[in-house]
């Protein structure tokens, strides 16, 4: 499919009407970014945090299919176009400057996370504790959904150290 | 409360370690910082969408209270300083390559947006339909919860053009 991101986008005129306005007017980093917050739309959870340019934005809003810009492929990618793991958009908000997007998604197969949780946030951390030493994570989820190299294959680990 | 971030956080040796592993090893971004994801760990409903430093990431584990790195001020920002609107951190969460931080907190006062409502994703656009003209934002939340002339008086608005 093809879109016009510039027919979808109105200019940031002033703050009132950026923050307070129905004109959606989104401000894309210097990179051309805008992040985006996957969350389930049942459960609240937080899948996951990418990356949109203009034409992943558009194509989010036109499909109702949840595309990213993946920064270490440097390419629009439509999730779940290699794993069938689609993100089905049923709610999509924008916040008060505009510079953020949040999605909220119903996931095909119930996962998000290239490693093969449900949700890449698989890992908590103890807070408001005095802490002396190196923080020690602890494993919120116990199972992989998915099983990443049969999904996966020997495709590059998006991971960048 | 003084922090000592090299203290907390461990070094990226592997991507195994990174992903797998039980070491806190946060990485941050060119400018010094990672995203962080705020959501209300009662209703699930995304609150904001920040920014923090080694600095302000310590000092959220170690006292529990949300702090961010305002990227307009170039400082230090311990939500609820100067509106009252604590955020108390219940879960703090890290992704898979340990980029992005999950804050599950509870609000004091019950906003968290600087325009005045609870949210700062207040506005919902159309998505999986033809769109031959720009996008028309609806709002979800109808009243503010706070008038922020009153809270903040003549702080300079954190919106950017």
């Amino acid at each position: 499919m093809s879109v016009q991101p510039d027919k979808l986008f109105g200019p940031r005129n002033s703050v009132e009407e950026v923050e307070e306005g129905t004109s959606l007017s989104p401000r894309f980093d210097a990179n051309g970014l805008i992040p985006a917050v996957t969350t389930d739309y049942t459960s609240g959870e937080l899948l996951m945090h990418g990356y949109m340019n203009a034409e992943a934005f558009a194509l989010t809003i036109s499909t109702g299919e949840a595309h990213y810009f993946s920064r270490s492929r440097q390419t629009i990618w439509h999730k779940g176009a290699t794993s069938g793991l689609v993100q089905r958009v049923r709610e999509c908000l924008i916040d008060d400057d505009q510079d953020c997007v949040w999605l909220r998604v119903d996931v095909t197969g119930g996962a998000s996370c290239h490693v093969g949780y449900r949700s890449c946030f698989y890992r908590k951390m103890p807070v408001g504790v005095e802490q002396d030493g190196p923080v020690v994570l602890e494993f919120t989820e116990s199972e992989k959904v998915f099983d990443p190299v049969e999904v996966y294959g020997d495709a590059p680990n998006p991971t960048q150290l």
